[in-house]
């Protein structure tokens, strides 16, 4: 699939400004103009497929999603954040002025009569309305929903115009850099308790940036588009960056060095204090502020265990305009994980950044950009990189060869003769008023062996045979479909035809929620 | 707020065409663009709402949301279901043809270049358009999201232009009407467990409508209208049903009369059983095949013991075209229920049919409209009123002046005494790594009062007190909130400062998940 059309652009240089992909998407919009003229006689074939860089997840891979969301939501959970939800659209000018050049990228809706709506391009802008809108200066929360940007997808790398954002924010009034050590403690726990391979969280903050920028020489109308230079630093090497900044850019060349010398420091809370002392640094109060905080987290991190992840990396720089300290971004470091999701790809400009799976930091004046009188409302928060994470699993259980189970049943209902199908139902009845997970073919006669195919198929642990001497001897006989041992369940008293009397739900404990079998 | 427009139109007739509401929407989006235009100094006002008929759910919402999908979800695992996802747009053209008059109630993405684009309007039609898509034949799934239609909103009684619709379908070729039943258990289970009060499931079948409306002498090409002024018996008597029929529709006396005598009929499998000895009835084909698949429906259900709450009601004619077989609506019968949810809103005409809470049916052919070569995919399903279900759920808990908490927070870690920001931070992360809920007030020397406040407003069950007495014994002392008891956790082994170094979760247990207190 073509999703890159630059490349192809060369071959029609006798049509300046108009490039393949606007081609395609005109003979494609005409065409389906074309089907809708002339289907209305019923009869006219659909284009059936999902709309562009978006796609439907199947059963398995929502069953490796529900199991990340439990992961992740259990976690938030556990630091006792609450949930809002927001609308999927949003007033148009609600996001206008938000994301700076990435406006482009925000679906509008067509004005049919009524508001000028846009699809929501995050999940951060919603929540700064919310909390303005309903003069809210505290809360914990997290939302996770879908969001949506008309980007160029580059689906085999799992990023798509259609996906979900998972984040948690603190908004309040608090002491330094507790909220924010907590949003560092808790990308620990998910990245941890995902059991994705090793990863290393960076952390900087923007005062430092800022500082180290204003003591290099660089003139302040040009902080912003320097750091943005800064954070391509991940994807290509110091010199590339360095000619950025001098030739496109028009900064000095002694400026970019001492960038340069900046940009290559790694460490802990150590580096921190050395900076503090750092001669020239030290002249910039913000950066020193930001260093001190630093400092704090590290003791923070300390008391949380979490230092073992945590790097203090003065080249880490988040594109985002509205960061005004900390910011941080965590990476996977086990470069198979990384590699599996780019084989699948041919351009490789990307490929080293792949392994960002979480990022966030401070925003402390987004929310006053909402409200009427700009009172701000400090807020911290992080997003986990829940679509990136999603590939990850869904490779690494086709890798394994995992069977994914996507359902939770824990017994079918099976018989073995013919003309039994009211003794099934009402067995799978009185399993279902006990709160068991149970199936019941849909079938009159359906054969035992295509029965019990269906539980090997989709892991079913357990089948309940019903067969006319147990109707007689009044049990139900219970197999364990792995084994294939049976024990006749005698404390499934029967009477009568086959009206059970008492069940012990507990018997079935055991085969709860066995997702991967 | 003034969401219906017609008795207003009135005052306006001088401007044949066009309505107060067209007007009012079109000063709004003047004044949008106005602040737009005027706003580029970053200063203008937001006008800080939601879009038209949209809503945030706030926490306690959430709560509530949550509790019911919990149930809701519970059942269709229960009963062996998977669950798929599809994207929140489809293409323009995979929805044109399936709704009628209601397709000018779709919302259109903008034209920007590319596909053209609608939001989704059911789950219904991207289910067969993901079934024909895959070549699937077999599938029990549900699908729980959000739909979007640009109606025009009755907020108070919970409709709304964005909502969740919650479906449960079986697609497969199976024996008659066993998935079926099996989708009225499902009803009657959800519904049970939800506890609203008591509801009647009625059921009917569109052959059955079909084969009436043909032995009452009503013209082929007007079965459908008819059926839709059928469609309107629950919400008006049958002598303006009869009115619409004769002096809208044009259908002879006799004929609405005929009709008339059938759709009072309500009963059980003994009523099916009279129309098919039914002199008249008898003589349609289709009537028959309808009414032998209504007898063999209360049979399984019988044996699902859910026939206490269905009733063959004749009068029962869902809009829906796709309908091809059973169809059914779940109804709360208590008035009580019903009549707090209109009770808020001047417009009564609706009323009567507020206590809708599910509905669905047969429709065989869907699938087969998006097969390429017509192949079709039979189906039955449910849909479950979810946004009917908040609103009640909401109103309950307002009226009962529950308390609904928000968080699952299990203990507070809190100290009396200044300068244990160090200890409370350690403790707080060893309860988390230890799978607690937990929380700290971001604050180095928060008041013990304040403390204790935060448990109590926000329902948590525990508070961990450290003081200088209880780290010199190297304990801490656990309060319920509640009872204000206190005990020395013997247990939390502390050494030194406060490492602790065995701390038992089952403790905690009692204290999970506490929704209501």
């Amino acid at each position: 699939m073509g999703f890159r059309a630059t490349p192809r652009v060369r071959s029609l240089h006798s049509f300046p400004g108009i490039t393949v992909a606007q081609i395609d998407e005109e003979v494609a919009k005409l065409l389906q103009l074309k089907a809708q003229i002339g289907g209305d006689d019923g009869k006219h074939q659909f284009v059936l497929k999902t709309a562009k860089g978006t796609r439907d997840y199947n059963p398995k891979q929502m069953a490796i999603r529900e199991k990340v969301f439990s992961t992740i939501i259990g976690c938030f959970k556990r630091h006792g954040a609450e949930t809002i939800d927001t609308p999927v659209f949003e007033l148009k000018e609600t996001l206008t002025g938000k994301y700076g050049e990435d406006s482009k990228l925000i679906y509008d809706l067509k004005d049919q009569g009524g508001e000028l709506l846009s699809l929501r391009y995050d999940l951060t802008v919603p929540f700064a309305r919310y909390l303005a809108m309903n003069k809210i200066t505290n809360i914990k929360r997290y939302h996770i929903a879908k969001v949506y940007r008309r980007d160029n997808p580059a689906m085999t790398r799992g990023r798509y115009r259609e996906f979900y954002q998972c984040d948690f924010d603190i908004a309040g009034q608090y002491d330094a850099m507790i909220p924010d050590a907590e949003c560092l403690k808790i990308v620990h726990e998910i990245l941890s308790g995902l059991d994705l391979g090793d990863f290393r969280i960076k952390v900087n903050d923007r005062r430092i940036l800022d500082g180290m920028f204003a003591v290099c020489g660089v003139p302040d109308d040009k902080f912003r588009t320097i750091c943005s230079t800064v954070d391509k630093l991940d994807k290509m090497p110091w010199e590339d960056v360095r000619k950025e900044m001098v030739n496109e850019k028009g900064l000095s060349e002694e400026a970019a060095d001492q960038i340069g010398e900046y940009v290559s420091l790694q460490g802990g809370m150590d580096l921190a204090e050395r900076l503090l002392q750092d001669q020239k640094m030290s002249q910039s109060k913000q950066a020193c502020a930001g260093l001190s905080d630093i400092k704090l987290l590290f003791s923070y991190l300390q008391l949380f265990q979490a230092t073992d992840k945590v790097v203090f990396d003065l080249s880490l720089a988040r594109g985002l305009d509205y960061y005004t300290g900390i910011i941080y971004e965590a990476v996977l470091t086990q470069a198979g994980v990384a590699t599996v999701s780019t084989e699948a790809q041919n351009g490789a400009e990307e490929s080293v950044s792949v392994g960002s799976v979480a990022g966030g930091g401070r925003y402390d004046g987004l929310v006053g950009m909402f409200d009427p009188k700009g009172r701000k409302v400090p807020c911290v928060g992080v997003s986990i990189g829940i679509e990136r994470i999603f590939s990850i699993m869904e490779q690494k259980a086709e890798a394994a060869a995992e069977k994914v189970r996507t359902t939770e049943v824990q017994v079918m209902v099976a018989s073995a003769q013919k003309n039994l199908l009211e003794e099934r139902l009402q067995l799978v009845s009185e399993l279902w008023n006990a709160g068991i997970k149970a199936e019941v073919m849909y079938k009159k006669n359906p054969k035992l062996l295509s029965q019990l195919q269906h539980c090997e198929e989709s892991g079913i642990p357990l089948v309940a045979i019903l067969g006319e001497q147990e109707l007689k001897d009044g049990v139900v006989k219970l197999r364990v479909v792995a084994s294939r041992e049976e024990e006749r369940a005698e404390e499934i008293v029967c009477s009568d035809k086959i009206s059970i009397r008492t069940l012990d739900p507990s018997q079935f404990d055991q085969f709860n929620s066995v997702y991967f079998v």
